[in-house]
């Protein structure tokens, strides 16, 4: 395919008669597609749909140490799903916390209680002039909004393929006292999904941060996430390296089973030092007796071990690789060669990253939503909401069915071309 | 019986010797006993189990309205159980937010956000020089415990038997603006057992505060929680007379199921203003995606309607009337009449409130358990641990069976009196 910057103005606007031609036939379909939100699909919430016969009125409710867990106690989680969660995050079982539902819910906690108490014992960062955030971008939407909320400066970083641009994560880290933290996905990145190369991970262990109170927001949130049995990506273990480097209290990880079972009905946890670990239960002890120890008991009868969750990841890779696949597809055949978008094919996680010609991607998400195609908003990815190159789409592949995938994407991809060649037109 | 403080010094020392003899056979026995904390005992437990039934691999997951329980959304909690539990607090459905499994958690999330954030745009808490709750005493220590963790200042407040003391509440709520707020157990108030009157809700209705942002922390814990068919405490609905007053937005209600379900795999709620409620949503919002929403619909679907928890409650009645009139016959058999002790029999809650004579509390607490019996630590009903007149203890009843409490409570009667008339001979 020609790329299209090399067409010639007469080139440009044939394609865009034929284009518009299209886009009529489109409008005229009525579709209703939805690809904005990282939702697991129906058919992988029915995967775990036995799970919830595991704890019934005839069950034993204790744990394997005896704890009744209908009652009070085991702030820290039920030994069982400690290290259950242990073993999926890859840490020992004495550095984990398991929590509530939702482990975006604890690093909400994790900044919010460093705002008004500071960290393991510094300066309370509400009353610090300024407080400042890495952002690697693309990045994931949520976390932004937390740093935001708290009024956290927010600093772009690049997010290559292996990572980070780490010479400006360590200019920063090394030298402002005034960063004090960064937000990673380390594994198979949303929405890039890339996943950090051991050097990244190591260089970030051998951070030596101005600030005692910087931390690694590690947020390992597709830690067991593949798409294929062949190729999957590993990350070196960061608390590991972070211990070795003689940084043992500089990262926090998280990690649930939002996206392994149920979303909004899973187990969440921390994984930190046991300095970190100490500062934590002084709060939780006063927030919360204990999270809910039967779900945490059901989880860890129903998937057993780390295999019994290997396993059943290899169940929802089976469901997710068509529909990312449909989109991959789509993509290749329509707009490989034209110059028009360039996009990463992800081993696992849960998004396809999209980058349009600089200045497209809010006029591509609004034409698509004008044929019923519904993606994030362009600059979700990016703090305050703005991609300062107005390139950025995240596409979420895994709620809608294979078949609306591939339908969804050819409405994507003739945006692409309609928007850019608008674009081209008027410069 | 004779009061101990006529009684001469002779007969002091007479006493004294008999009650160590008694104290070495006790001492023989070799008990262990917990009446500590307020937890369920098992026979309460095992009334949810069919709980555990109602929602298995084969049940339907979507709510009345069709939305999928398992997957993200519905972030105030999904229709029919914020319809459960707003019939449970007494306020229409639209002012609920359910939540995740503890109310505690709620209220320490208040407080933390109105540390960083303020209440309603207000100026942060910890922007203030001096932030005061005020503390109805006896009260709940997990409420003390938040405030402490914050570093705000707590004063008591003289709870009677109709509530706190109105009169030193309006004085300071409506002339001093570092009073943000109170921490209230208005009905089976923990430990006293109280209910609040209507004058005094009406009064708490009608202040006048200096503070914008004060709030009134309404944890209404025991809303349903009975323990006689005959005579159940009402108080008047707080949100509709703070409505009427024209204060709408000064109060928040808590409540949960913790001890109607589950303690620790219940579901809680917050019940507020719609002003207060869209101020919320902001930071949930960043806090999470949503709650556990296949836990609500168990919750939903197993009670049914507020018909369902009320006949359920009175099942845990009748398991735990018995244990509190153990406590409360040997206290009435073995202490009426001495002034060494004074007490309320409670109508519902969770706890019995002794008061001790000054100075004798810890004592008590101390020797109980050289023979055995755990108690809650003396001073944890009173901000900061500290009970000034060292007179009240709080005894829990639900846990141990019902003649474990007969055994513990001759016990604790055991050491009352000993340290009593020892107390007495210092004099």
């Amino acid at each position: 395919m020609k790329a299209y910057k090399d067409m010639s103005r007469e080139e440009l606007l044939t394609l865009k008669a034929d284009l518009e031609e299209e886009f009529k036939k489109a409008e005229a379909m009525g579709l209703s597609l939805n690809m904005a939100r990282g939702k697991p699909g129906a058919s992988q919430l029915a995967l775990s749909m036995p799970m919830l016969d595991v704890i019934n009125s005839g069950a034993d409710m204790h744990t394997l140490l005896g704890n009744d867990t209908r009652n009070y106690g085991d702030w820290d989680g039920i030994g069982e799903c400690r290290r259950l969660l242990a073993d999926m995050i890859g840490v020992p079982k004495d550095n984990v916390i398991v929590c509530g539902n939702s482990s975006l819910n604890i690093m909400y906690d994790t900044v919010i209680r460093s705002m008004v108490k500071g960290v393991n014992g510094s300066t309370p960062w509400c009353q610090l002039d300024h407080v400042k955030f890495l952002c690697p971008v693309p990045g994931y939407d949520r976390h932004f909004k937390i740093t935001e909320l708290f009024g956290i400066d927010m600093i772009n970083i690049p997010l290559y393929e292996d990572g980070p641009d780490m010479d400006m994560v360590e200019q920063y880290v090394n030298n402002d006292d005034a960063v004090k933290g960064i937000w990673c996905v380390p594994k198979y990145s949303n929405p890039t999904g890339i996943s950090y190369s051991d050097e990244v991970v190591r260089r970030f262990a051998n951070l030596k941060p101005k600030a005692a109170d910087f931390r690694i927001f590690w947020d390992n949130a597709y830690c067991i996430h593949h798409i294929y049995d062949e190729i999957q990506d590993e990350i070196l273990n960061i608390l590991e390296e972070c211990e070795k480097s003689g940084n043992p209290d500089m990262v926090y990880i998280f990690a649930s089973t939002s996206k392994v079972s149920f979303p909004g009905a899973g187990v969440s946890a921390i994984a930190t030092s046991q300095n970190n670990m100490e500062y934590i239960k002084k709060f939780m002890d006063a927030q919360i007796i204990g999270h809910d120890k039967i779900n945490q008991l059901r989880h860890a009868r129903f998937f057993k071990n780390i295999d019994g969750l290997k396993a059943h990841m290899q169940k929802h890779a089976e469901i997710l690789r068509p529909k990312f696949e449909a989109v991959l597809h789509t993509l290749d055949v329509e707009l490989t060669g034209t110059g028009i978008g360039s996009w990463i094919k992800p081993r696992g996680g849960y998004f396809i990253s999209f980058n349009a010609m600089p200045g497209c991607a809010k006029a591509i998400v609004a034409k698509c939503k004008s044929l019923g195609v519904v993606l994030t908003g362009a600059g979700a990815t990016y703090p305050y909401g703005t991609d300062p190159e107005d390139s950025n789409i995240r596409i979420a592949p895994t709620f809608p069915t294979s078949e609306e995938m591939e339908d969804a994407t050819k409405i994507f991809v003739l945006c692409v071309k309609l928007v850019s060649v608008e674009k081209l037109l008027q410069e």
